[in-house]
């Protein structure tokens, strides 16, 4: 059994789109529970409870919007130093491609390594030049097969990870699928 | 004429100390006028005002503090695009060395890329085994006098190339003493 | 006048491709001298020559191209501290999008900013959903107008700082256009 | 029983000091088989070996060295998307403070998710406002007893981590002391 806690800010709803694609793709492996919070209504005790989390942003000038920031300033006083060792991922939704949307989810990870946790892109390519390197990363709405395949595969990926991690299970993932579209 | 602004956020003062010592690194240079601003205190005015901006801001995991990110995020709707060019760099305190003061001043610097800012670090040694790259980043207070110069030079070089771009003179550094304590 | 460089590596021939896109757009500005050259035959004397630069790699793990970073290594030793003040921008194409070629034109940057150049990204959109904040990124060849009208305008706008600045001609940007396609 | 291999460039000996400390700081964690090697020496099979893997540079403008980029160039065509899941870490001597080395370990943690290994920074502060929140990064040669810690506590992170992954057993961290100092 694993924990994944799926947070997000959203301004126009694009990341909240992604967001419910990223929990569908963790659902995709077995056992696994999963919450979706929006940062508005998230608490530390999300954070606490989960193996795993993916955190998504809009794109706001390449770096994770203020009140995500907010949301991890705050929790430090209380928690930073004592939570370290979960499993992290980010996603993000730029106004345009080549706008920001990889450099905000570095950002997002940079706060994610900040608290101890261990990050990851991946790999795989999703469709015909389409990937996550740094986690999912799309322009506007999720519309596209590709760029929803992506943001589940982001929920995926995490999922099994935290399988293989957490409860030891390193057979789930055999092919990561990454040279499938080369 | 130039006009810098000095803009910061300061939990501790640490950050507001710096920005005391960029402002006075400006003053180093004839013929600027310069306004030091938190940015609790700030306004969207003070940007459109000035050629050359520094920002600083406490290192919160790595990334510019909310307050900070709270700023420039209000300031995207109204101008945005409309005030590109501007020369800008970056300066922050961190709790400790290796605890992200670098990382920091580059996600200022990526807020700022995003107006369509010109950034810059330095190359100076201000001192043996102490420089600037991504604009001045130390631990703490800035008590050495190694930090404390850093911090000025940081400010003289702001205004230095704001005097060489904008005002045309190109012959106002000789040396950028990159090479001095090498 | 004003003399840029586009230096570039490319292993496919896209990033080529993508540097004679960016040369096309220097020459929309008037009184330009362009060099085009390619890592493999660029000599430091280029670097010294110019007053902008432009510099573009194919992505390779969010980084650019050993070749290209062994170009600047090689530069260090003699000409660091000594080429401060040039203003310099990005290219790069990846396999895939989100790939990291934001990522890449990030790691360029850094490279430049070292080396004390102003570097600069572009507000502009070229297209809906099409911009270039950190330089021109695309995947794989510049092929979709929106595309190669990205790498033309990186070029334009490398020019016209250079114009602005070295030249000090203001006026040369009425509107940078970053609101066109919003 | 984990695999680690440390790899690292060196160009005057310090980032080879710092690979020796992390390497000690490895061998606290029982049952840890470590390999040391140069980028020189090292070979793709010393990759596929290992579990968990740091890897040190010298801050060459920021980013890690042409030659370790090389090294992971090179592995791209025949293993990426076949190893994924290692977990990796970084090291970097730079020149100066805030003179690029908390960058440069960002580069490498770059190249490391792009392989698809899971990365991270220690949030432990191993003396008075001296830590390693994206891997061990100093000045010149480690030398001070915080910067000989600093590399010492990566190695040891590493090993827990891959313990704790790798061969499930999670109580080997009590305690991260990131608050130690504080």
């Amino acid at each position: 059994m694993g924990r994944i806690l799926v947070l997000y800010d959203s301004a126009t709803g694009n990341t909240e789109k992604m967001a419910m694609l990223v929990a569908e793709g963790v659902e995709h492996v077995e056992g696994m529970e999963v919450r979706i919070r929006s940062v508005v209504d998230a608490r530390a005790e999300d954070v606490l409870w989960c193996n795993g989390i993916a955190v998504g942003t809009p794109t706001n000038c390449g770096i994770l919007s203020w009140k995500m920031k907010k949301f991890w300033d705050d929790l430090v006083e209380e928690y930073w130093g004592r939570i370290d060792g979960k499993i992290g991922c980010a996603f993000s939704s730029s106004g345009g491609w080549a706008g920001g949307n990889e450099v905000a989810c570095l950002s997002i990870l940079s706060v994610l390594m900040n608290f101890g946790f261990l990050v990851f892109g991946v790999t795989d390519y999703v469709a015909d030049k389409f990937t996550l390197h740094y986690g999912a990363a799309i322009a506007g709405e999720p519309r596209a097969e590709r760029e929803q395949e992506a943001c589940r595969r982001l929920g995926r990926r995490l999922a099994q990870w935290v399988r293989v991690y957490v409860d030891g299970e390193p057979d789930v993932i055999q092919d990561t699928g990454a040279r499938e579209h080369m």
